[in-house]
């Protein structure tokens, strides 16, 4: 398996673009990805339960399972709009679908930024119009460029592996930043690949794979009303179709999970005023879900993200989340490390050395493991520091 | 019922004083509180899964219903301190009481400060010594400071009103600032009155006054370790014994929700970095329970916090907040205030005027309605914005 450049359009079939059309203050703000030849989808939505109606329109699209072209906007959610705002989404289905020659029905509308404001629909006919005369086989940085909202930097990956001899590519772009949490963060991915897939397999790779990347990060704990994680197969490459019994099912499940983990680990090292990450590792729990509710709740406590933020190896707060979760625990079981060192075991302090904490705290990733002694279960989560650049980022965004 | 001055001393038969031992860097960091009469007692306890070995001393005199003496320090929350730090609860239990010349099972012990380190024994030893030879009948206000981790201020409130004639007092002070939550939040309140009442009765009004103030307030949704609730009661005033089904009883239990809830709305306003206060309203809810979620959850977004921080009337992020709270919405159903101006109505945004709408996030109180249209069910809960200033305090509180 070989990384390789070219995101979304690293595979075979694909066109991008991203153009500005004025929709933000400045930058790129309308992305598109077309796939040639038909393709299949299979995707992941936000459960959020206000949903802005680009996730409703998508819930047709996966439900038939077909679709050739992703439209996004940056700049404007779209959501919290009623009629007008749904009665825009399926414009822009319409408009964009109508500058490539294919059916609204197999196009995925995407929105991110501002929540309740209508989209100005001028702009975005230019701009979408643009868009489609901008596509091209190396558009697949510009796309991404065009969905950042306050991420500071674009994000795509791609990766090749074989089927039968014959390459196949699995590609993607991300954007994030700002109501990042599990259960999908704020957060777009659009991944595709010119590898032909049955269809419960591709449902089934991308499940697992959203499921260990981007439902296992965090920024703010913040759910979104617009997360999407899209996937087309269009099978240009032209090797046999994967199935889920076959060994090539491994090969592209494995690759599509280090695609979105890479896009994962760029959301949060590119969260709002992020300045360090940190892992938080739960071992030794009853269950997975207990694992994960204080993989969580340590992950997302602003007294455990602020101490990360200020390098302070104030283990305490670590174990106030851990009591905090809300599941059983044991303090005479429990241990504490931070990176390779014990802070607390058998429900006293380890008394380790504090010069070496520093250290521990001062790492660009700061490694907090948690065994809660009560079982095998295990949860990790990507976290990141919070600081006084996230506030200032989130005080002024509309103003 | 009267406000009168005097916090915990106000009541009959209550000495209390606070001095400097040492334990924090500045100022008093010992308080010790004193009924001359025995006296009952009633109160809450954290319901984290790490407790301080405080909280279990605290749980047996709770049992017995009994107490005459809290003895408190901050600086230090002898917290997972194993054996020698529950050893440490026992012996400032029993070195206080000596010093007053009672039972250590009469002798509440409360810590609150830095997890995980062990208490300074010698310097304690001085400060209960010097604090018990400093007990008064105006020390209210010394406990008060002495008790004050990174609060700005001390807390103290007490309500006087009538049984048969007469006087009666309730008394209270307070601690919060960080690891503030619903379900007790990082606090210490310790109240009395010389009113002689029922034990049943006692508990039932301790355990429903904080529930509508202590358990209805959020700063950043952390829970400590070592969070209580203390009433003593001791009878002093002389007034016929207050029971559950007396008109006296009622008045008694609005005067401590009065105390509790001033104590509580202090907490906030004292929040590390609180530049302003927001209530979140929730109603039409079809229980309780999922009035409080929707509630809490808002009341604890980051992104709302910030929002209100920056005086940015970015309800969209209310929407989302309302929508990840995990509990069934109907976006139809939905109606959003900012102040008394709806913003979100029948699935649509209400086009507010975004004049008026800076004016409602402008306010030092900024009111943020919510009702589901699902039911009758109820909830509120007091927040307060987040601020660059929480960030500095908490990323260098131990360094």
């Amino acid at each position: 398996m070989t990384r390789v450049p070219g995101g979304v359009t690293a595979p075979e079939g694909y066109l991008a673009s991203g153009v500005a059309a004025g929709i933000k203050r400045r930058g790129k703000d309308v992305a598109l990805i077309f796939s040639q030849p038909p393709a299949d989808c299979a995707g992941l939505l936000t459960v959020n339960r206000m949903k802005a109606s680009s996730i409703h329109w998508a819930e047709g699209i996966l439900r038939r399972g077909k679709a050739r072209l992703i439209v996004a906007n940056s700049g404007n959610a779209n959501c919290c709009t009623g009629q007008r705002g749904s009665g825009n989404t399926t414009w822009m289905a319409r408009w964009a679908a109508q500058q490539v020659g294919i059916k609204p029905q197999e196009t995925f509308v995407a929105s991110t930024g501002v929540i309740g404001r209508f989209l100005p629909k001028e702009r975005l006919k230019k701009g979408i119009a643009a868009a489609a005369q901008h596509l091209n086989r190396r558009g697949s940085l510009s796309a991404a460029e065009a969905i950042m909202t306050t991420d500071t930097r674009p994000k795509e990956m791609a990766l090749r592996f074989w089927v039968a001899g014959i390459p196949v590519t699995v590609g993607g772009i991300a954007k994030g930043s700002g109501m990042v949490s599990p259960h999908m963060a704020t957060m777009l991915a659009f991944l595709t690949t010119d590898a032909r897939v049955e269809r419960s397999a591709l449902r089934n790779a991308v499940k697992e794979a959203a499921a260990e990347s981007f439902n296992r990060i965090t920024v703010d704990g913040e759910m979104s009303t617009n997360d999407m994680v899209l996937l087309l197969a269009n099978g240009a490459s032209l090797a046999p179709t994967i199935r889920k019994s076959d060994r090539s099912y491994r090969d592209f499940s494995r690759a599509l999970q280090r695609v979105c983990s890479h896009l994962a680990h760029e959301i949060v090292k590119d969260g709002e005023g992020v300045t360090r990450l940190m892992t938080v590792r739960v071992t030794g729990a009853k269950d997975r879900s207990s694992a994960s509710c204080v993989a969580r709740r340590v992950g997302e406590s602003l007294l455990v993200k602020t101490m990360v933020a200020g390098r302070d190896p104030n283990w305490g707060r670590i174990a106030a989340a851990v009591g905090g979760a809300g599941v059983p625990i044991d303090p005479k079981r429990l241990t504490i490390r931070l990176g390779s060192h014990v802070v607390f075991r058998n429900g006293e302090p380890a008394h380790p050395n504090r010069k070496t904490l520093l250290t521990e705290v001062d790492r660009s990733q700061v490694q907090i493991g948690i065994d809660l002694g009560l079982g095998k279960a295990e949860a990790q989560i990507l976290s990141s520091d919070l600081t006084e650049g996230y506030i200032r980022i989130n005080a002024k965004y509309t103003t």
